[in-house]
This record gives structure tokens, C-alpha cells and sequence, in this order.
């Protein structure tokens, strides 16, 4: 059974959706393409392979380890795309060029990275995001985080919170004390993983006073309600850092005017990659899930690279996790909607196609037995397909 | 500028849809999923990629060629799927093994192929469609015939034709004539370009009563209407193929009940890979476009492949195609909804964002300012951006 057991696997790190979960999958993109499209924010599709050169392009640290690749017919080396800000960048920078600012974008798709797998991670899964370019106003960053958490709610969720950021905050700090690119690199690491004794080991290390040491070991503990904002204004000196705060305020201001600011708590701690953000971060989390739903933030650079300089802001969330979430919480079972099925005697196969085109047209999900069946047996395939409802014609 | 227009292109064969036709086609996919729902065709997705072995398991002519291929990280080949069928046969020998039959599968994908483009052909496409495994009977080919004409008609298209054949009425006549593989072969692909001189000069060879000879080069003119299968019937001798007409003649009733018969023309010189097919063979056309929005057929063999010996129906529409037919019939003009346009002045965000929540809950399309614009201003972006309506809070 060797050769069997061959023929029925797929590769590491890719999964089958079937009926419940492609049916759940289904309804969350429609949802989110509903939300997205009545925001103003167009969809594109942008080919799911590329020149490796152009989703290299910009980013400061080798992503080719992470990269999916292939080559083409004149050994040109091609990736699988592994996100789509750096698409939707080639297209503003292109075919999009001339279209009038801010530029709204969304996109739903899949993405691809080779890395370890675990829970909720995977080598091929699904995005749904947005980019905003051409704003550089907090009002834009405002947008972008009360979009994301509307997604989130369209999608079924309502108890997740937003955590935000700012990274010219912690580029502040890191500035004012001098520390060396290497120290950076490690404090940022030690911040990623919420690893508190690292970053007291290496704050310990470090020539500095006393209170900017306890400044740095604050860091990641800095989150809380709008009034973390004062007690970080409070001890961030630097004016770059204290910009960050302002801005920080005022999005949050905004983001009362939308009426989500109860989702959001500030984390001034968080580091998503710091060399791609330039301004507010965020994350979304739900309880009993260990990664976050959804992230983004502004990045100012990105479309710079490819020579088109251009504030931008935006996020993506993952379909799957979202998914995850909503099994979690099992408010919404996984399970695609079986209104009817039909079964009929024999002679009466005309009427039952007309009979099903009837409920299909009511809105109903229909199934037509395709030979005649007794009572009793139309009955045995109602259950076992799982159909709410026997419409039978004799 | 070299190096720019090197990193804007993308590679051969695939393409951006950009937000007219991004929204055209998210359209069409979310029609198209309500449909197969409605007729109980569950959803699936399966990985983008899979092993090549899996993909190229019991199709009798090499595919390999056709694959875009790459490896994992153990050397293994793998390759981007080239359609959906081999996938989903897969699934049904393994984690669908147990549910009840019929099994009504549907998919809404990007497939992949390396091959010469041209119009409506590309390297990466969007096919969707259904399989329904599992019954041998005439309703079941009828009911994908009609589900088929459902979704042509559901994406916009009414002036299609369904051309509809029979693999075994081809074969019956090559064998009951003994023609050899080779002969076969090439009168299949003369056939399958509807090669009349290639026919004629083919069948002048062969060692064939005139009558006989008579009947191979009617082959590729059996078309036309409910009397065609009279005449067909009138020249097949063999039993095989006289099995084929009867076939096609009871599945053309139950078009009649499904009232889709309008639709459908017979054409029994139709090959689609006859290796593969087993029973009726369908294509439909619409005038101006030189190849078919969709086809598909019986194909009884394949799942034995996966060691699940099962009957099998289905076809694939080009979503592309269908999108191609709609622009050119200009029914549907390709572009994105834009209701309003939300400018507001100085102090009036708040307000703005509120309202444009209000408009969203009433169903429109609703962009928002980033910052306070004068009402002149706010009008030249409405009519840049193409929004219907400009409402401005002063």
C-alpha cells in the first residue's frame, strides 16, 4: 500500500479545504470583498508568480530563504508571491501611476513562504489586506484600523483587541541612547518575542545611566488604555519619539469618531519588522490563539524602491486564523448550508427538476436525486447528506 | 531606465486584473459560488501546488511538459496545479472517501499551464467548476449540462451555444472500421481542427468501402439540431455507437425539462481528449470568440487512477472567457460601483466618518476624505475618482 499512500499526499505545509471549511473560507472573502469595495478600496489580482527580482526588491533583509522558486523558459528565476504589498507597490509604481490620490487597494489571496509549519501557519494561506497610498495623515492610518476591525466583526468575530503601535517610538529610544546596530538588532528580537529576562540580560550590559536602563526595560511592558500615553510621554525624551505619541493620539482620536476605539489598547512595545514600518503598527489578537489575526501599519518607503516615493498604510489579515478564531468560539459551526433534497418515483423526474429550479430561485440550496427512489430511501439520503428538509414527489 | 522596466514586468503568460475587471471577476466567482451551492455542489480548495506524480497520475499522454514545476525541500517534484479534476479525484479516494454518492464537488480556482499564449490562453487562468462522482446515469451528465448553461446565464452571457458530443460515437465508428492507432490518432487531431482537407486526404487512404469512407468524412459535419441523432442513427452500425446516440438522446430530454434545450446543438465530431472521456462531450460557444467558455464530458476512468472505481461527470468554465464574451457584448461594462464621495471641511471629520458609516449601512460604495477639502476641491476628486455623488458636510 506504499504506492497508495504516495498518491494521496499533499506537500508540507499545504492543506484541502473541504465543504465546511471551503464554505466558511467563501463566505468570510465575499463578506470582506463586500466591505473593502463599499470602502472605496478596489481589488486587484496580480499573478501568483513573479520575477524573484521584483518581490526581493526593497527589503532590507534576504527573503530568498523564504521564497518559493521556479524558473521560467528562459531560466529567468520566478517566485510564488509571499505577500501582496510588494505587488500592489510594482502596480502603483505602473499600470496604477496615473490614477488620482490616495490610492485605495484590497486584495484577497493567497500567499506562499517555505518556513517551518505550525498551528495557523502554513505555507500556502490566504490574505486578505488593503494599502492605502499617497496619505501620510493620521486620519489615513485611522482608516485602515477601523477597516480592519470591521473586517473582523463582518467576518464573525467581536471579541478580539487591537494592539498599536508606533515604530519611530522604540526608533526614538534607540536613537536617543546611541545604541549600537548590533544591540538594536538583538533588543528588537528580545522585544519580538516578549522575551523579558533577554532583554533585562542585555539592558544590564549596556553603558548607560541608570533610569534610560529602566527606560529600555519598560519597553515592552508599555501597554494599556489611552492613559499609557501620558506615562510614555513622560519618559520618552526624544522629540522623535514624542511625535510618535502625538500621532498615536490622534489616530486614536479618530478612531472614537469611528466607534472602535474600545477594540484597541496601546502596545508600544511591538515590533513588527522595524525596517519596513515607519510609523503606527498594529496587530489584532483574540483570546486562545497564540498568533495574531490580523497586522499592518504605515510604510512610507516601500513604494520609494520602485521609484515611486509615496506615503502608504495598510494591513493584511489571515483568512485562515480568522477561521480558526470563529471554530474557536464555535459561534458560527462550521457546516455549509443543505436546505433541501429531493427525491420522486419514477416518471417524475421533469417535475422534480422543475420543482428544484422553483426553491433555487426561493433561495433555497437544492439537491435533485438523479433516479427514482422510493420514500424511504430519499429519506436515507436526506440524513446521510446532511439536507434539513425531504421534499419528495410521488 | 533599464533597471525600471525590468522590475515592472511580470512574467510570461500571466496578467493583473486591475479594479474594473477585479470587480468584474469577483463578481462573476461569488455568482458562480452561490450556483453551485444552490444545486449542492459543496466547495473545495485544494493546494496550489502538488506532488507531479499525484498531478500526472494516469493521463495517458505526458503532461509533464505542460507543468510548472519546482522542488521541495527533500528534492521532491512538485508542480502547480493544471487543473482541478486530478485534485479533486484525489480528494475523493482519501478524506472523501466515506461520504455518501452521489459526491457533488465544485471549485472556483487558478490553474496553471506552460504553454504558448494567445488570446483568452494564458500560463495562469481561473476555471470554475463542478464534478459529480459517483452516478452513471444520463440525469447526472444532464443535470451538469444544465448547471453549466445556469452559470453562463448567471455571469451575464444569454447568446451561447452548448455543442454536444459523444466519445463513444467516435470510437465506435474507428472501431467497428478497425482502424488502426496511428490512423486514429491523426484522423482525432484533424478532428480536433476540424481539418476537412486533412480528413479527406487521410480517409482516401485507407482500405475502406466508399460507404464507409463516406461515413469518416461526415464525421466532423454531424451537427445540428434533435434530428441530427436520426440521421447519426442511420449511418452508426455499430452497437457501441448507437449506445452513444441513445444516450445523448435521453440526456436531451431531461435538457428539455431543465428548459435549457434551446441551448444546445449536437455535434458528434466534438474531441476533447477522448483518452479521458467516456460518454457525452460538451463545449459551449459564443460568436466572436475563438474558443469555448466551457467544456467538459463523462469521464469514467479517471478515479480508478486513484484506486476509487466510480463513474464520474463534470466541466470547467474559463472565468477569463466568460469575462472576454461579457466585454465584448458590452452588456456589462467593465467597472468597478462608486456611489459617494464624502468631502467635509475643516472640523468636520468626525462628523464625515459617521455619516459615511450611515450611507455604507444603506449599501453604498462610500469613500471618505483623508483631510478637509474645500466643497470645489472634494468635487474635481468625486469626478477624478468617478464617484456618482459628491455629498459634502460644510
Amino acid at each position: 500500500m506504499e504506492k497508495e499512500k504516495l498518491v494521496l499526499e499533499i506537500p508540507y505545509g499545504t492543506r484541502d479545504f473541504l465543504f465546511a471549511e471551503a464554505s466558511c473560507k467563501r463566505d468570510i472573502e465575499t463578506k470582506l470583498a463586500g466591505t473593502f469595495r463599499q470602502w472605496g478600496y478596489d481589488e486587484v489580482v496580480t499573478p501568483t508568480i513573479e520575477y524573484l527580482d521584483n518581490l526581493t526588491l526593497g527589503s532590507s533583509r534576504s527573503l530568498e530563504p523564504q521564497l518559493l522558486k521556479l524558473f521560467d523558459q528562459s531560466n529567468r528565476t520566478l517566485a510564488l508571491r509571499h505577500e501582496m504589498t510588494t505587488p500592489i507597490a510594482r502596480l502603483a509604481a505602473s499600470r496604477l501611476k496615473d490614477e488620482p490620490l490616495p490610492l485605495k487597494v484590497s486584495y484577497i489571496s493567497n500567499v506562499f513562504r517555505r518556513e517551518q509549519t505550525q498551528m495557523g501557519r502554513q505555507c500556502e494561506f490566504y490574505q486578505a489586506g488593503v494599502e492605502l497610498m499617497g496619505s501620510a495623515s493620521a486620519a489615513a492610518d485611522a482608516e485602515v484600523i477601523a477597516l480592519a476591525v470591521t473586517c473582523l466583526r463582518e467576518a464573525g468575530l467581536e471579541d478580539f483587541t487591537i494592539c498599536l503601535g508606533q515604530a519611530e517610538f522604540v526608533n526614538g529610544i534607540m536613537a536617543q541612547y546611541n545604541l549600537s546596530a548590533d544591540t538594536q538588532a538583538e533588543l528588537q528580537e528580545a522585544l519580538e518575542q516578549r522575551n523579558l529576562v533577554a532583554i533585562d540580560a542585555l539592558v544590564d550590559q549596556l553603558d548607560l545611566p541608570n533610569n534610560s536602563k529602566e527606560v529600555l526595560r519598560q519597553l515592552p511592558l508599555l501597554n494599556g488604555g489611552e492613559e499609557l500615553l501620558q506615562r510614555a510621554y513622560d519618559m520618552a525624551l526624544s522629540e522623535q519619539s514624542r511625535r510618535a505619541l502625538d500621532n498615536l493620539s490622534e489616530i486614536y482620536r479618530l478612531l472614537r469618531s469611528y466607534g472602535v476605539a474600545q477594540y484597541v489598547r496601546f502596545d508600544l512595545g511591538i515590533i513588527r519588522d522595524l525596517s519596513y514600518y515607519t510609523g503606527m503598527i498594529f496587530e489584532g489578537y483574540t483570546a486562545g490563539l497564540g498568533f495574531p489575526l490580523c497586522g499592518g501599519g504605515r510604510y512610507d518607503h516601500l513604494l520609494a524602491d520602485f521609484g515611486n516615493a509615496c506615503p502608504a498604510t495598510g494591513f493584511a489579515l489571515g483568512i485562515e486564523r480568522v477561521m480558526l478564531a470563529l471554530q474557536q468560539k464555535a459561534a458560527r459551526p462550521l457546516a455549509a448550508r443543505k436546505d433541501v433534497y429531493l427525491g420522486y418515483a419514477a416518471g417524475k423526474a421533469s417535475e422534480a427538476i422543475a420543482k428544484a429550479a422553483e426553491l433555487r430561485q426561493a433561495g433555497k440550496v437544492v439537491e435533485v436525486a438523479l433516479r427514482p427512489e422510493t420514500q424511504a430511501e430519499a429519506k436515507e439520503v436526506q440524513k446521510a447528506k446532511a439536507y434539513r428538509e425531504l421534499v419528495y414527489l410521488a
